[in-house]
């Protein structure tokens, strides 16, 4: 096989970098920090994008959309917020080029220099704040319940494939409401439709939880979270829902008159996920053959891959496969049918594992004598004969399976990398030799938070939400506790 | 009614833009010449949006997604794309910006120059063909068949809404092939696609034609349009469809080894439709009480008021209507209830028209007690009485009916609109007079056209295709020519 993949135990890194790459999700781009999305991986987004989607209409959302460029006096006008999001961005000056004076290729004309410079978008929350003012007016305008699908840009210095990228592609949801409770009710609503979303269609267990002050979003209140755990131990944010109070609304003068006729600013909240979930995808279910994809979203749920003997043999398989792929239509499975003839079927197998299609079955003359297919199932890829008749049925209850399996298997080992670490020495073992999160009591300071992630490189991931209150004492200074919190090094 | 309209006669381009803000499809934005696509307007555009997504993968299409930014360098490289494109754009020279040191707000950081500057992409023919340097080797990897949906900004002098923004949504086909043949036959069918797309789902006649050179996109051997009529008789052109020829594969140096194992430039195709179809979609069958939106990619297709005599009615109506809404769902119709307790019936009646619902239906306490509701349809504005007994049905057809009624319409006054004019007098008089499509005989030179451009501000809209050959006479210079081409003053 050409397509050599490094193990995970080789280098992990390497490992992930030849899965995006070898099994088609995505390539480098001549632009630093900016990916090219195959169609591949364009298609498995787009399912996890149409699902989304949905679940946000069906808690009453709608889509908009908003300006790529945002002011940059706009970024300033929320303190946190310019300290967050100002400064690694990406900066449009100019409206223009010309022709190079010493007539090679073209230059920026100096003529069209914008009078305040363009930022493109790291995230639409003033932007989009300066909008609302002008649609609320009155409680009656309320809540409004937008999200955009759009693209950001954060200039990172150290990027790699779908997990930090300059561009991506993301949602971001953005809500005005006439009360707090309503505004917080809406952030943990989100929250759960994220968990909802990555443990039933990604198949990947999440714990739900609040970061610390630190940790907030530029801007928020209250940051909520859901954190994933990759197969290399290292903690992963697959999504974040802020309350961000009244900061914006003040920012940017958003009042409504409410019911008791009198002016008040309004509540918000927002919440993202992103192109980064497809990092999390891969690195919580692949192994060394190559992606491993969940039923629920893979581009394809069957690949069916006939093994010719002689040219004879072509129309009748054919003919038989043809009859299975209707029946697997009938029931909504998404099936490609592999019958090209430049490769050989050996390459096929080796190819669909790598691209992680969750069922392959394969047909050859003895098993269409025998009204019979071969099954290979991707996660546990163990082979089996099925009788052609009632095939469909099968393989619906198989995929329902391998869903189930992945999540399960995901689940067992995030919860066997849950370990308490009740001392600084234990603290550090762990984090050197197992990783996982690590549950440990911490004194609720900044600085020690601070000083725990310069020792270690491990930040608190969240308070997990109904977290059981415990006295104990913090693991690096011994200042009294009531709770523990999740640690982690963290992608 | 608080949103008084302009009507037509006394400003169409005022009435437009009614239209636009006050049918809540888009609002200014703070940034100069991009709008925000509000959510009933993006409603719309996603209907579309997927409808032609449909169409793309039907015809062996596969979505990705490219970057939005174009090192400066890539725009030279094809000598007519620079001419067209490199001129009006965003250009991003700086990646960071920093405390402003006089202590207020932000300011670039003249550290945080880039080396070469980033162009928001116009258009991404030259990021695309220097990915697919990398993905053709061979003529196994052909043909190429990608889109993508993205948005791209113009820096446009004057700016309309949907028209012609700074910013804009759109997709953009780039295909590869191994031969000619093939790319002109990809460029013909995509055009057909989007005739098809434009006159049955939006109800929009176009005129199926090819570009003269002067109106080529910029890079292209060829450029196919289709045109539509807008009620002032100006024109529009509502999508292209390019034959690149070698152009880009030769400036990217995309080569493929062939079945006879030659080296051969690859043939390519650019095609692409914008939101600015939805200023189309209005022009051409809105009236002065608003939109009128075609069925099938309304966001909703139906609207229910309920008007209620005293609270006792409530419930009862409610129930009824419970039922009608549960059989007009069941027939995948799109319906919203409007029982908002906040406004009158009068008012939700205006404003639905205003919005362009393609029905109405309401229903009282006598209409309840008759078991019938009142339909008003919103494309003739007439209403009248429907058992509620097989309303579904009802509304189903009608919805259809309305559909073709609306194509019949803007069809019968595109093809009154279409003049022939034998001498400059009549071709000036067609032109202040009349408007719309003159058909005319041209010499066949760039230096007539734009001469006649200058001079009338009327442009040539197409050669249309299957156009009958006639010997006749130039209308400007008396010069011989072989057939009529169709001129017009354009959006």
């Amino acid at each position: 096989m050409s397509k050599e993949l490094t193990t995970r135990e080789a280098d992990y890194s390497q490992w992930y970098n030849d899965l995006v790459l070898k099994g088609g999700l995505a390539d480098y781009s001549a632009v630093r920090g900016c990916m090219v999305i195959k169609p591949y991986g364009y298609a498995l987004w787009e399912n996890m994008r149409d699902q989304l989607d949905r679940m946000f209409k069906e808690t009453g959302h709608v889509n908009a959309y908003f300006p790529l460029f945002i002011p940059k006096s706009f970024l300033s006008k929320e303190a946190a917020h310019v300290e967050g999001f100002a400064k690694e961005c990406a900066v449009v000056t100019h409206y223009r080029l010309k022709n190079d004076p010493d007539g090679k290729g073209i230059v920026v004309d100096p003529e069209a220099k914008l009078e305040e410079e363009l930022i493109v978008r790291p995230t639409s929350e003033t932007i989009i704040w300066n909008t609302y003012k002008d649609w609320i007016q009155s409680y009656r305008d309320l809540p409004l319940q937008i999200n955009q699908w759009a693209n950001v840009v954060r200039w990172e210095m150290r990027t790699r494939l779908f997990l930090r990228t300059a561009e991506f592609l993301w949602q971001e949801g953005h809500t005005a409401h006439a009360t707090a409770e309503e505004a917080i009710e809406e952030t943990e609503k989100m929250l759960n439709v994220y968990a909802s979303f990555v443990e039933e269609f990604m198949a990947v267990p999440v714990i739900r939880g609040v970061k610390t002050p630190n940790e907030r979003f530029a801007g928020a209140v209250d940051t909520y979270c859901i954190e994933a755990l990759m197969q290399d131990g290292k903690a992963l944010q697959a999504g974040t829902s802020h309350f961000l109070g009244q900061n914006f609304a003040k920012a940017f003068e958003v009042q409504f008159l409410n019911k008791e006729n009198k002016q008040e600013y309004v509540w918000a909240t927002s919440w993202g996920v992103s192109t980064r979930l497809i990092g999390a995808l891969i690195m919580a279910h692949s192994d060394d053959q190559g992606l491993v994809l969940p039923p629920r979203i893979a581009p394809f749920q069957v690949v069916i891959v006939p093994i010719y003997k002689g040219e004879g043999s072509k129309p009748v398989i054919d003919e038989k496969i043809g009859d299975i792929i209707k029946s697997l239509k009938a029931l909504g499975i998404r099936v490609k049918y592999d019958n090209n003839d430049n490769t050989r079927p050996g390459w096929k197998f080796a190819e669909y594992e790598l691209q992680g299609v969750p069922v392959r079955i394969a047909m050859g003359l003895r098993d269409l004598e025998n009204n019979v297919v071969e099954v290979a199932r991707r996660d546990t890829r163990e082979k089996r004969s099925l009788a052609v008749d009632g095939i469909a049925d099968q393989i619906k209850g198989l995929l329902e399976e391998i869903q189930a399996n992945l999540f399960e298997r995901a689940k067992s080992f995030r919860d066997n990398n849950i370990r308490e670490a009740n001392s600084w020495e234990e603290f550090v073992d762990l984090l050197d030799n197992k990783g996982g999160f690590i549950s440990a009591h911490w004194d609720g300071t900044a600085e020690t938070e601070e000083k725990i992630k310069e020792m270690t490189k491990a930040t608190i991931r969240c308070i997990p939400l109904e977290n059981k209150k415990e006295a104990g004492k913090c693991v690096l200074t011994g200042q009294p506790s009531d709770q523990r919190v999740l640690f982690a090094r963290a992608y």
